[in-house]
């Protein structure tokens, strides 16, 4: 067990494990480093219970997951960076989601955050401008950034934690913690929902630092322009021969792909609500003298509502499986991301709102922002919905030197504390009795 | 019966026939009054059995006939220029084909020429450089020319019966002249071999004034470089839906067919012999602001082998249903005109060479000229080889003030009396005992 | 000059009007005889100056007229069926708008109304069902029909001049009517913008019967979700060539038009609003063996900000031009139709809304209804705006038996009424005095 | 110098240069080792003058050269498994051609054969069944391999250099020995070509083990059916942008090259002779919701004449270009290989016969086999023929348990000997004076 820490200690902590996170920025589904450390911290924290691997995640609903040579060197880079390996072994292949949960003797509702923990494939700034250089706690894994925020998320995750403890007296029924891995593509959510994490919740709170909430001080009670999505990929294999002697002989696969590609973005628009398409890469052939017998291309669609993106997949799906027709190839389609469209409860935004309000950090409240791109975290909002239950999505403001996913992008780290804070008011709102 | 006349009242009558159908083009299955006049001149001539409608065409094996009022029409406008009705009416729903018959009391061999009678949906020239229109016997039909000396050949065919019976007494076997309707669109000859015309057929000799002999006086033993080919028409429907409101509704059969043009270009080569793709005509759509509902494409393949054009008829059909598929419409493929590729027999080249040397008007002989394009005569000439007989396509040379299908076309009108007499000697050599 | 009527007397007579106009559907640019009988009405009001032909619209910013034989040919239809031949010679070429004009004594701004007077080509039903079918005021012309409203749009405006005069001494200003031809295919509005109708105009209101507002008795008092848009024809010409004997010397238009088509409707999506594209026409070809050497295609893009239609429309004619660099043709792009998208101001949706309030035929008053759809009237609306005017477009109740564009469209006529005094209700608090 | 061999020493001594070119595969360009060891061994033959790097490749005419860093790597490894430094340094950037020349004391003509030295990229088998596993002179180099027989054909260039000097007496002239890297891919022969060791040779014998030629024993005297070529990069850069939040920002790269492919086979069919189109590679796109800004397609395009193939060059471009311009991107087009096609001269096929027919070895000599394929030799024959000179492709037959470019290719090593035999028995009959 740690000491209990007074605030501004425990401010400064949240702060360090930031920083310690995103100096150990791992891809999504190889968190094991993040995830073993949350353990450790959870572990120590007063009437938190810890679960982990099977236990919040299903295997079988594992979208996109690497290979297992890809999970075996994940595991060790992360025991060499110091993880703990008894937590390390629990987390098997990629389940490496972790819920923090504190059962309170009154009882009360349950009440869940959502914390996302993964990294991105991107190669951090080593300029001076950039504070994370400057300052020392850059990623240390070339090619790999925290580049979207997510090491914050889980730092205020571990901040509300360790404050929960004080509050065991006067808050009633459940509080949860999920640390979710592989949000980035959309992919991790959904098996943190087939292994039932959701079940019991009645009000969940996912939230965002920066986003559209570009200032300082602004919290924004809710979210919409959600774009529900689909990601898949497509892989055709034809039959190789000479391009000179014997063309006939070939079943092109990159044309196939082309084909597909094409006919993606001529998808039709729908009335019902904005729609994306996208061919984002596409690889094929052997050799510029053979028939390509083999294409992958890397594919998404999206829409307003989950009605219009459904259309847009059901269509695309057509079309990949039509153009594989056209020239005679083989066709397989894996979906490796799924989000959603969740309306953000008018209710929860309330207290949302009502929290901020009592905060000094807060300047500013707006009652929705848009997103504008995708997060699976909706396939969890949607969860608790069906329930009956309520949800929402917030965003904690921070300035950005630049915007999310790029190289130089930073936080204010005030905003962590600011989160944590809104956290903890938020659930005295929703637990206090 | 018509007194005989002595060759050069046949040579002059023979020009007069060729005007007369020059002068009253008709299109493919509509050649009522071509073979009306057909049938009036053989009835006439003694010893000559004529065949026609149902005897000569087998009316399940008609490609692409028109509309039973396009049919009507012809028939009308037939009688109004002077066709015999009782001809007419046994002529049905574009069963225009002719056969004429000779059985001679010797026994002998069958021997059969092939002479089409159809012309083009082409306004002919009325300038005075061409000949048609400078002495009087151009088109009187606007929109309709003998362009390509169909008018000549059915002439030769019937100056060849004209000759037969002198030749009674010294000829055995038998003689049929085959008179083909609808040759252009590769449509006419299969409902004739489907009839049964070629079943007793040794030996068949087809053959074209032009094509690659542009110089009077030449004969061309055989042709090579057919092109097997197969003409089909693929009609898209799908639904209708506005374009602004409802875009999502509509099932595009505008892009579909599009989709199909450019893919039936780009079906592989064959090493096998060379090959060809058009879509020659798509209509699509019915208003600027609406999903396409309804497309229709004119297309075409061919090869240098049957084998070859197989290749290509396949994967069109693959690409067009394909097309389909990708844009949920339907598809109905039809079949309009079909033409393989025969190889001319040495033995019946060497006859028609030694014909061709006794002849005064013949100034130089060459073995092979190639076609480079199609001909369902070589459907005709397949049925021949196929029970063991032997076929040739020789060419009649001439020059040519314009290319075949110019709407200045026009032959020399001696090559028509070297048609008949070329014809003449090879009947001699075959039949002759 | 007609007799004053009482109001139950022009009620009456604006269902007339509508009924005339109904039974006598003309084409964009061909209203020869609705604008003659238009004039005709207004010529016999005190007060009113009528405008028409040139006065009123720019015959250089005519687009898409149809060609001089449609021109003549609906002249002498028109005449035949009773038009007035001073007005018809007055309107030359497709210059068929009207405007009434009341200058009143009193200085005051000026207001003007827009109707629109053009049908469609559709065929009207003949079912007992259909109220014009079965009460004898059915389309007169087979395949055109009112299917939109305009007719009861240009009888509600006659019903409105004929009010005026009653109220010359209580309005000061002017009061505008502008009868506008061809607004199907968005391509009218821009000539009479062109001609300065619109450069005086203090504040325009444009309608529209059913649309978004399907129930009696209900007005919207303003539209928006209009979709910009931009329809054009985009004609190729390639070179003819004989698909089997020498494809490689064609020039392909068709394929060149088959791209096209297939990258229109491959664009980009916009983050900045909807978009549409739709090529709903294409016509390429002249014969199954012929390289097609011509092809033209009707299309249009939309979008719901004018910017964001510009982009489709460069987009749209970078990529017809490509597609002609592609296969080596000439690419001829011709605009045939326009509209924008603009802003109902709140001002005078006030202005409706409190009209609409004073009448017992409103049931319910809502502030805007969406269009869906585009409409050249927001040419005129950003005309007056542009000069720092107000505008809006309202909705005037009506149950359809049947949608839009529909063979069995029909109005409620009562809503023609509701029109008439809704009108000169804003009329009253625009130029009372 | 090395001691004379007596023609079962050399037999013995070709099969073992033979295998250990084979063990040591290089791919074009980079065949250090193998020059290295043609030129130590030349450099020991009297008489034999050797020419390498500059003297005999123009560097400003090298088609698709690997990298530097590539170029620095090839020369390390073959210094380690042995090659001469010296020779090495002489070779620079990728000039690892080698010219042997014998200037005989008699006058003559002069007399070239050329040989292919580089090696494909292709895994060999292990397999028992493939006799340089079983023999253990399998390529020690995993992922290239000598499956074309240039290991072989160099072998032959040694032995026939081996043999000069015995007739060096009897000989007049000159005798040039052309070693060419680099055939593989068409890149090689332009700069032995630009660098003038063609200019003046009065006969060339090009030659190859099996192609058409597959019964030990089989001599062909030349070759046709030569596919005229020229191998291309297309690259685009386009502008990425978000797909979901801005895909309006983006230029897409990815849906360039798919126009660009899909097009390059669309392209028209040539009545002058066979084509052939292939996009081979296609790879484009940095992630899935990213609109790729980089795309590049390896492509080729031939014909059996070289104005065929220059229209099918000059479409492909035109093509490539205009799919740029379609979607706004850059466009850079690199041709990587070339070769033409050209005839084998009657005179030289008719010495190559005599050759054949005085050697006991040869069981069968044909005129002329097909080689359906393209070769860059074909540019040193037209060097030569275009200076009034012959030039024949003559091929050795040999039993192949597998076809070019097989993993398990593999010649039978009596044909070697039976090339050497050949090509002197040709210079004899050439230079013999």
């Amino acid at each position: 067990m740690i000491s209990p820490m007074n605030p501004a200690q425990l401010r400064e902590k949240v702060v360090q494990w930031r920083r310690d996170f995103h100096r150990h920025p791992e891809l999504g589904y190889r968190e094991y480093r993040t995830a073993a450390r949350v353990c450790d911290v959870l572990a120590a924290i007063p009437g938190c219970t810890v679960r982990v691997g099977r236990d919040v995640m299903d295997p079988a609903a594992l979208m996109n997951p690497p290979s297992a040579e890809e999970f075996a060197a994940a595991r060790s880079e992360a025991i060499a960076h110091g993880a703990n390996p008894a937590w390390v072994a629990r987390m098997g292949d990629g389940l490496t989601g972790v819920v923090a949960e504190f059962n309170f003797v009154r009882p009360g509702p349950t009440l869940a955050f959502r914390v996302d923990m993964d990294a991105l494939p991107i190669l951090e700034s080593a300029e001076a401008a950039h504070a994370p250089a400057r300052e020392g706690f850059a990623s240390t894994h070339a090619g790999r950034m925290h580049a979207c925020g997510h090491d914050g998320h889980t730092a205020i995750g571990l901040g509300l934690a360790s404050l929960a403890p004080a509050h065991a007296a006067q808050w009633g029924g459940k509080l949860k913690i999920v640390f979710q891995p592989a949000e980035e593509g959309c992919c991790g959510a959904k098996a943190m929902v087939a292994a039932g994490v959701f079940a019991d919740v009645d009000a969940l709170v996912c939230g965002h630092l920066g986003t559209g909430a570009t200032r300082a001080g602004l919290i924004a009670c809710g979210t919409d322009a959600f774009l529900a999505t689909t990601k898949f990929d497509v892989e055709y294999r034809g039959r190789a021969a000479h391009a000179g002697m014997a063309p006939q002989d070939g079943r092109n696969a990159l044309l196939t792909a082309a084909t597909f590609a094409l006919q993606l973005h001529a998808l039709p628009r729908h009335a019902g609500g904005e729609t994306r398409a996208n061919a984002g890469t596409l690889h094929a052939g052997s050799g510029r003298n053979v028939i390509a017998d083999r294409a992958i291309v890397e594919a998404e669609v999206r829409g307003t509502t989950a009605a219009v993106n459904r259309f847009m997949t059901d269509e695309a799906f057509r079309v990949a499986r039509a153009a594989a027709e056209m020239f005679g190839v083989t066709c397989d389609i894996r979906i490796v991301g799924e989000a959603g469209s969740a309306p953000c409860d008018a209710a929860l935004k309330e207290i949302v709102r009502a929290a901020a309000k009592s905060l000094p950090a807060t300047h500013e409240i707006v009652d929705t922002l848009p997103l504008g791109g995708s997060e699976d975290a909706t396939l969890m909002m949607l969860a608790v919905q069906a329930r009956g239950g309520t949800a929402t999505y917030l965003q904690i403001g921070t300035a950005l030197p630049a915007g999310h996913h790029h190289p130089r992008f930073d936080i204010e780290e005030s905003a962590l504390w600011h989160g944590v804070e809104l956290y903890a008011a938020i659930a005295e709102r929703v637990l206090g009795v």
